[in-house]
């Protein structure tokens, strides 16, 4: 069952099934659709007034947002988890959309996929605090949000990871591999920051303290997760700088590595071909090479050789080059 | 024929071939030209009131824009079409003007060229939707307003497998063909962003709420369309995001071949020099070598260089230089 | 004669002498200084109420400004032209001053250079266009700005045919010339932007609607210039990127190019040099050294020296080196 | 003991064990609470009416703010130390949160660690400068906050101190060290700009002047502390400026360093390879070669070539390569 | 004497000792205090109304500002002289304050160090232009303002002509030398930004016209020196445009240099590799080799390895590598 109904009221929790005898019932009235079909969606709006675009928002992949209406108020938000990316353009960053709609004295939330964040806040609302829903469906609504906002710290806990990962692999790297998954780590960053910044725009406006739903106790409240907001866009936005730092480090480490693999040729060769110029020249078949019949010739311009290379050694371990 | 015209009354749809008939006829009227010539435009704007400078804008290469007048309201949009550019400067990214121009009880649309859009929202009021028009002109300016910003993912759509296509290149590529194509791809994708910005403020105007000839419950489908080209505006930097990330590839590729080049230069360099080196101090000709003549003296010096440059061989190896 | 001046009245046109008749004189004057002294700006200035830092913005290098008077309405606008440029530092970009001061019923142009753009709307207003005038001083003064607007297509498409012909050049390109060109297309865009955009802070003023001397009907003339700025600018912009990217390609043409000689250096020593070394073995002076005399030896490795160099050019052209 | 309570009154320095008879105590109370456990922090923040959100902000890491309750304000801001950071994620730049509550005749200062800069100026009030306090709670509060942000001059002066050591060892580097130094300092800049924004904007609320707590003569105290702010701020761009400098440096060094290793290749290989080549001629075993018995061959040939090696270094010289 | 009073009266100037009287006395006072020690200062501000904070500021590395007080108008300056800069930290751009005090009949200068624009105004003043001053206290204040933006010209000046010695040397460049110029060209440019910034705000609000001491009818001058200021702000950018251009140019001429000698060592290599390869094989000793006994041998091998060597110059010029 995806439709769940509660009213809390002092003597305790109701359920009902019938909608609108939940709405009309004394006591706060929590109704929760997870994994909602089109069709559950839209007897709840039925019920509680909801416009049509409102839950075809909810169905579809729109940015985070606050509404305010002459009945209640909706806050769009979205949940986003990182799961293994098949192709270049599904989105690593999978996010899912619940709509949260406050009245006076009901809360309705819906989603076409199941939320942990809410399904925690019901839990915990439903089992030990039945009293914070007496406080209002406001304050209930600031739960699930706070919760939501929340589950980004995960997703960035596990970027963070993978940046940690990248970043020990990136000095000795050789191959274009990371540098996908570089481009991907940015990607997924991009993708959380698109999220992020409508979001904190959404909170900003539920702590800003003028809408008809959100009791002025509650927005104290709303401020504290505008804040967890902030600090997540900033984490975002240093993880970024992060991403750019290893970056750079591999790309130098691949110019590094042409310069040492440059380096190993010009010792051989800058020590080796002269040495072979000089034994070239004794292998000449000139009839006059006085040379060749002293008797320690041979010795001599082995000797002769061994020192040409000794010096060169030294000049390159000077260079710092060996 | 280009100029169209239609109202919409309680007992059916009446098509007039008189301008001004069609406009002071009961009921909702909508004229629509397409492919209109100067003079048709004229014709029209002289009978709904519409000023010279709007006609010039349709008719020229104008931002987007959103202008309250007293007796109307006018709106100016852009459709655009991907074509084969022939040379650098003709945009690849070709746009059509459409002046959507909404009055107390009238709807006009012109442009210069056949618009599908407004093709297609002309066809569903007529045949099936008729109760839409009935609606007031505004809604079906929304509706035209939607159909526009809708082709919209269809440019993306075709660019996106543009850059699919290049990201499947980019890793082995050589040439410089691929830069270019990259480089088209940034220019699409900017000359999209350019009509997409002054779009989204367009359509916030017409969200905004308190223009003369939008009731309303009209508004909210305006917010609906403004999520959708915001959302447009996002795609099209997260595609310019994947294109700089194609770009960085490939240039890297393109620094990794010369490396690659260097190690096979360097491996093979370094192994059969010095060993060249060898067989030419065997090969001069002083009159005391005694290794040459030790009988077995070829085949030790030939054994020594295979073992030197087996040596070579795991020296390389080990530096994963083979 | 650098002063002139006109007064429209319903019977025809005035020619004045004395600056104060002029300005007295029914109907509309329009006194126009073009290539002025200091002091004829001066003589005008006084007999219409311009500040003698009007006057000196004038005749200095000024950003375009509007500046709204008691008495009348300052104009500063710039007209450009590309010039070659000698130096470094003189500007490519040349830039004359006009001021446009509008009055109740009177008009004064002045600058001290003569601008083609107020020429061609002099000799129209005079000659067939009497009436223009006669709609009053601010509908020309549109007209001016039109005009001075209008000359900065010219100036951009001039800028296009350069950035045409690096683009054509920047493949092949091995010298540091285009570079230099590239570099000074950039600035030529980035001085023109520099006059763009107080440019369109001035017609926005303009248009904006709540200026003394400009009619209601005008406004919407100005709405229309100021479309024709921002779409300069936007024209500027996309110049920028299409130079930026006609430097990356000739940038990594530079790159590609050491890539290439690279390639050739590899190909010919990794073929060579293990050849040489065969042929060094057997000019070795072992005297036991059994194959040299077998009788077909030498065949058999001039063969088999073929055979390395064929296995090692197949693989060189699966690599795509060759 | 953290909980320390002072009472200034006109006749000398109470202290209070009890918390509400210091607060209700005549003259002006400062409690000060630093390495606060939760409890502590609870037990101060019960007794002034101040929030439990305000307390977590001070416990957990949070932006620096400034919040304007109805019987107090809240001042949050952060002292931030460099310490040897062990791993990537731990941020170098630790940070520290103070909370400052500023009352009618109270002062409260909380945090959970000991923070020096609060310590000087409550000793500073305690010893010397009892009138200090008497000139009200937030005159106290400002010389805190000023304290607070003088100590990001240490903090900046010990990245000066380390810019400048990178500095001097950035020409000559040739590994991938001093990369990552380089990218440290970038991440610590950046972690001291992330408290130094928020810090702007906090001061600059307190110099704002429409705050209930803060006397309008101390609001040109704290435009004081603004500027300083302000030139820390600009500190920080001018350090990541000369930090992106060093970088450059570093890279081209490192370009460099493969250019003289080129040079240094290809002058030993043009030199050697020619004149090996000659005496390779001299080597073959032709049956009629002329030159081979001339008496004086072997000299001439041996002065050529040192004649051409001679042409190739003075040719090399001109180039600069040598 | 670093104090001097001026008093101007319709009938001359008096000279006071005494700063009271001259405070006091009828017309307009001129205070000018520079190279001002912390004990002047005092004397002065006690007199004027001057606070210590003002004070502090002046004698501070503090940002230009206005700031309006009960009594009298604060307006900081700063002047700026290029140095040679002996270390990195200290700043080539020295700056030094002025604070520049307007009160209803009096004008107050404040300086440590002497600043030579305002001893400029100081002595028109005086000599020349007595009426100067009879036109009140801010039009004087607004000479000053006038002179020291003006004295930002010369900077730049000076910066250009270093621009252009660094754009000269900038094709040839092979050391790091010219990088450290350019770098420090860029740090001067960023200290030049970082004084017009907000000396541009704070002449932005002069001439804004809501300010207590500034008549309306030096307004407009005002308006004046901040189209200086605009201006000296777009030179900066201009300059800093050149400097990354000259950069970019720099960074490729090394890059260059680095591919004409891996072509050298090409060409090189190339041409004499082979040939090598075929004198060797001349120079095997088998007993079977039929070309050596051939009379003309020897020349035709000769003039083979000519053809040969013949034709790779041919094709390495027709690649445009010799």
């Amino acid at each position: 069952m995806t439709v769940q109904s509660h009213v809390f009221q002092p003597e305790g929790v109701d359920e009902h099934d019938d909608l609108a005898a939940a709405k009309d019932a004394q006591g706060t009235t929590w109704i929760r659709v997870s994994d909602g079909t089109a069709a559950e969606l839209e007897a709840v709006g039925e019920t509680f007034g909801i416009h049509a675009l409102e839950l075809e928002d909810v169905r579809n992949d729109v940015r985070p947002k606050v509404e305010q209406f002459e009945d209640h108020l909706f806050v769009l938000l979205k949940t986003a988890t990182l799961r293994e990316g098949e192709t270049t353009f599904a989105e690593e960053v999978k996010t899912r959309s619940v709509g949260i709609f406050v009245g006076p004295d009901w809360l309705v939330t819906l989603s076409t996929q199941t939320i942990p964040a809410v399904g925690l806040v019901w839990d915990a609302v439903t089992r030990e605090e039945k009293r914070l829903l007496a406080r209002g469906p406001d304050f209930t609504a600031y739960r699930i949000v706070d919760a939501i906002v929340d589950s980004y710290f995960d997703v960035l806990d596990e970027i963070e990871s993978d940046i940690e990962a990248v970043e020990e692999e990136v000095v000795g790297a050789t191959g274009l591999d990371l540098l996908e998954d570089i481009n991907e780590l940015r990607r997924d960053l991009l993708s959380v920051r698109r999220v992020l910044w409508p979001t904190r725009d959404a909170v900003s406006v539920l702590a800003r303290g003028d809408l008809d739903f959100v009791d002025e106790t509650t927005e104290k409240y709303y401020r504290d997760v505008y804040d967890h907001v902030v600090q997540l866009v900033e984490l975002n936005e240093t993880y970024r700088d992060l991403v750019t730092g290893a970056r750079d480090i591999y790309l130098n480490s691949l110019s590094m590595s042409t310069n040492e693999v440059m380096k190993t040729l010009t010792v051989v060769a800058t020590i080796v071909l002269p040495l072979t110029f000089v034994v070239g020249i004794y292998g000449m078949n000139f009839e006059t090479m006085p040379e060749l019949s002293w008797p320690y010739a041979y010795h001599a311009v082995m000797l002769g050789m061994a020192g040409i290379a000794g010096v060169m050694v030294l000049y390159f371990r000077r260079e710092g080059w060996l």
